[in-house]
């Protein structure tokens, strides 16, 4: 899921996202909910419509940015103050409040509201804040299944909104399974693995993931949160994993790394100055059969805006094509061949 | 014609500039030859090339920009000595080293170097603006005539680059006169009114592409240089102007400012912030189709680098209505009825 944290994926115009095949995006509770702000977006009838993007969205419960950029958060069990990182103006987020918002916002998917384990974190830590996520989750849960309907849009005969639950329990195997196994009896639409990709090396991520993975629902979505790496994510789906969301490949592109079947590539690099190649010779995105390193080496030196679009275009279409395989090998390997039948 | 200034018209892609149908662009020479280099534009094989754009290219003579740009350039009859706006670093343009660069760019269209007038200047200044401007006329022209086929891409068979002559004379119609006579007598291949929209009046504009443009050869395309306003760019092509160029349209589009059929619109304004109307409700550009006031404005507000993309757009599809219109128009005021055959 390509990230558009403030109701845009930077750079990108709706069309283009979606002639590259993107079907979900994510949109940022915190970023949103404090600019426009969430009457605003509900009002107008909804994020889908406030940004004129049909496919599939899904909010984000506003906790990670709370926690991550505010150094002066105050949290209770209750759930978490803050300053705005706009104005410093007071602001709290408690579950009711997260899926209130993020209602209003209107997306497919919600997130429960959770509190993602620093890393590293000791045991005492972990489970302390764990208590947390679970007693969020349900408050959430119970909140969103009583209010989810009213909103001025509302279909009975449309898809509802669904509400997905965050296994977190910091690198601690048994915490994270008895969270999983909590949040499992809570029934939620569908369930995701927060609280990695936080500093941890890769191998301890890998680790919690093969370790919760397993015990999700196999019928209900599974999600791992803010990963990752071209290689990571492709690892991630063959096991399993459903979706992933991560600003790496937008990120990245904004700051001149690319994404290519020949590594990465670092366009600011002189080498590239009068490189006639497209970025990634292998790659059929509108950026790779149009632009050349050198073009766009030039376009990043001058700081021009139309830097930012391309790169990101050809990462996302790099990302979305790693997906894309995945599932035709997929297909493949679970197809039933005529002679089966 | 949009502006390209660094290879790149602002924040939109050329894909995006071909669907609105912009069949020209203009480049900046003095911008190209300091980043990334005429030199490197030529191994690339040329402007059109380097920024993938098939369709037609003009280059400006960079004598605006060094202009423009250098508070301490030292002009003589040979040329003007400058620095960077990059790095400081010294360099100079003359008539042959200009079309010189302008050949390594290899845009269809080259500028002759001049010398634009300031506003206000008193008869003497634009009389010897002027005569600078006559020498350096033929100066660039007798160069592009030697030169202009040394292009590694050269085509005997193709359209060969045109030079275009322009006509200064500040603010006094008989010095105006003059350089369109002598101009026209050095037979370019179009000529353009330069040194217009440099601060002084509109009826002062009005009156001097009023008094020169008869003058100029029906034959050949007659193009005012950097005007103008919505209601201006129409005024002159209904007049008989062939060609304008300008900044306005991307430049105020960047800094919130639309134009549209109900006028001018600021779309930081914050009685847009709900506002689900098209920027423009007569306008049938891809902006206008799919996209809010209340959208742009939050783009706008929140920094995000799709605000200047949209924005640009629509103002660009809104100038080139403008002229389809006149187009059309134009087309039926001339066109042979069937009973006139």
């Amino acid at each position: 899921m390509p990230v558009g944290t403030q109701g845009t994926v930077k750079a990108v115009a709706q069309d283009v996202l979606e002639s590259l095949g993107a079907e979900i995006i994510l949109g940022n509770t915190y970023h949103l909910y404090l600019r426009p702000g969430h009457q605003s977006i509900r009002r107008i009838g909804g994020l889908h419509k406030f940004m004129s993007w049909p496919r599939a969205l899904l909010t984000d419960s506003g906790g990670f940015q709370v926690f991550s950029l505010n150094a002066l958060r105050k949290v209770t069990d209750d759930g978490v103050r803050f300053r705005s990182h706009l104005d410093g103006s007071s602001h709290s987020f408690t579950p009711e409040h997260s899926v209130d918002v993020q209602i209003a916002l209107g997306a497919d998917i919600l997130m429960a509201f959770d509190e993602c384990t620093e890393y590293p974190a000791d045991r005492t830590r972990a489970q302390e804040s764990l208590r947390l996520t679970m007693a969020w989750a349900r408050r959430s849960l119970d909140h969103f299944r009583a209010h989810c309907h009213e909103v001025p849009w509302f279909d009975p005969k449309g898809c509802c909104m669904q509400c997905f639950g965050i296994v977190q329990g910091g690198m601690y195997r048994d915490l994270r399974r008895a969270c999983a196994e909590r949040l499992i009896e809570m029934d939620f639409d569908g369930y995701a693995i927060g609280g990695l990709s936080v500093g941890e090396p890769r191998e301890l991520t890998l680790e919690m993931i093969a370790e919760v993975l397993p015990l999700l629902p196999k019928n209900k979505p599974r999600y791992v949160m803010g990963v990752g790496y071209p290689d990571e994510i492709e690892q991630y789906a063959r096991m399993g994993v459903d979706m992933m969301d991560c600003v790496l490949p937008t990120r990245a592109a904004r700051h001149a790394l690319l994404f290519t079947s020949e590594g990465r590539l670092n366009i600011k690099n002189k080498q590239y100055a009068e490189d006639q190649n497209p970025p990634d010779p292998a790659c059929d995105c509108p950026v790779c059969r149009r632009y050349s390193r050198a073009y766009l080496r030039h376009l990043m030196q001058a700081s021009e805006a139309l830097s930012g679009t391309l790169n990101t275009i050809h990462n996302l279409a790099y990302y979305l094509g790693i997906m894309q395989r995945v599932r035709t090998s997929l297909e493949s390997k679970f197809a039933v061949s005529p002679s089966d039948r």
